[in-house]
């Protein structure tokens, strides 16, 4: 599959980028500095190619949204053409600097809902990897201690993400409707508490699930 | 310890009830009808008494709130004043029935930020516990799988709680201020949603911890 991976010069979208190339898919990094995008999208080899952000939006019939949350509205009004009919999985975290151990609520509840209320019906709204840190997801070796919930209105498009974050070494969870970002968002400055707190990298697990297939890592 | 459990009389109240008594607390639960609290203390034994609501908020040092959403604000106004000084554990989830597997954010954000607000700086309010399912509370000779996340403003009734979370047989972990209330409070739906996707009782667990201390469940 075509992953545009929007901000994805970032750690973060550069972790993404690796993993999944390493699954087989191709990953367009998108960035507001083309140029950047193509060192590192070179630098990261493989099936990785680097472009415009609207190059990623417009590259794959999925695209991520990788951004910091202080950009995350301006970013798609700019390519709210270039997204219309794909999936946009919905990465960001509405923190508010320096205040990152802190839940912050945006106007909009989560900032999942505001992308979905911002581009319209005609492009469907995945939120899912809030919790996985970039620390991990950049060495494609490891294997992380840590569920991704997903969630969206669209129940193909969920599937369809809970499929690529199983192609990340991920188990990936339906955590249904779109709604629920809300509670997905607001965990990731607990998570953050807890791993400043405690000194080191921390992730969530959800329990009592009946055992997984064999397949599921 | 003295503990008292407003609206106590149901699975939830009962479960705590009998695994805090059979750590060595005293617990009185309370309830609107206080004879129905006073036949259910005496079905469970122990150090457990019943009363009125009234009675339990000023029973102990520690109050725990478990009363549905619909009753929250009505049941802390009538006990604002027996609850004055004391430690607040709030365990509500503010669902709005029928759509438990939906995230419904209150208009004060969290339940136990409404507590809060209602009830002054003379009250440290605690929120904690929405995460561990009644059916196995109420089996206090079975592991549960699931920690508990803890948030407070006031650092001494957070690690207050965090004591009690562990003589329940759980882990109790520090989760911030008592505005993250909102991420522990939303991921309740996210859970049902789970528990119900997979016919199962779920739960959460924090990954990435330094090993815990040898005392701890």
């Amino acid at each position: 599959m075509r992953i545009g991976i929007i901000g994805g010069t970032g750690r973060e979208g550069r972790g993404l980028a690796l993993r999944w190339a390493r699954a087989g898919h191709e990953v367009i990094l998108g960035s507001r500095e083309p140029a950047r995008a193509k060192e590192r999208a070179r630098a990261l080899g493989g099936s990785i190619e680097g472009g415009s952000n609207e190059d990623a939006a417009g590259a794959g019939e999925v695209c991520v949204l990788a951004v910091p949350y202080s950009a995350h509205a301006d970013t798609l009004r700019g390519l709210a053409g270039a997204l219309e009919g794909r999936v946009l999985v919905d990465i960001t975290v509405p923190l508010r600097p320096p205040a990152v151990t802190v839940v912050h609520l945006p106007q909009g509840r989560a900032a999942a809902l505001e992308a979905q209320a911002l581009l319209g019906p005609g492009v469907r709204v995945v939120a899912a990897l809030h919790h996985v840190s970039a620390t991990h997801l950049e060495h494609p070796e490891r294997a992380i201690d840590s569920d991704v919930l997903v969630c969206a209105d669209d129940e193909a498009a969920r599937q369809l993400v809970i499929g690529l974050v199983h192609d990340l070494g991920l188990r990936g969870l339906d955590a249904g409707v779109l709604e629920n970002a809300v509670a997905l968002e607001a965990l990731t400055p607990v998570l953050l508490y807890l791993s400043r707190t405690h000194k080191s990298s921390t992730g969530i697990r959800i329990t009592g699930l009946p055992p997984p297939a064999a397949s599921e890592p």
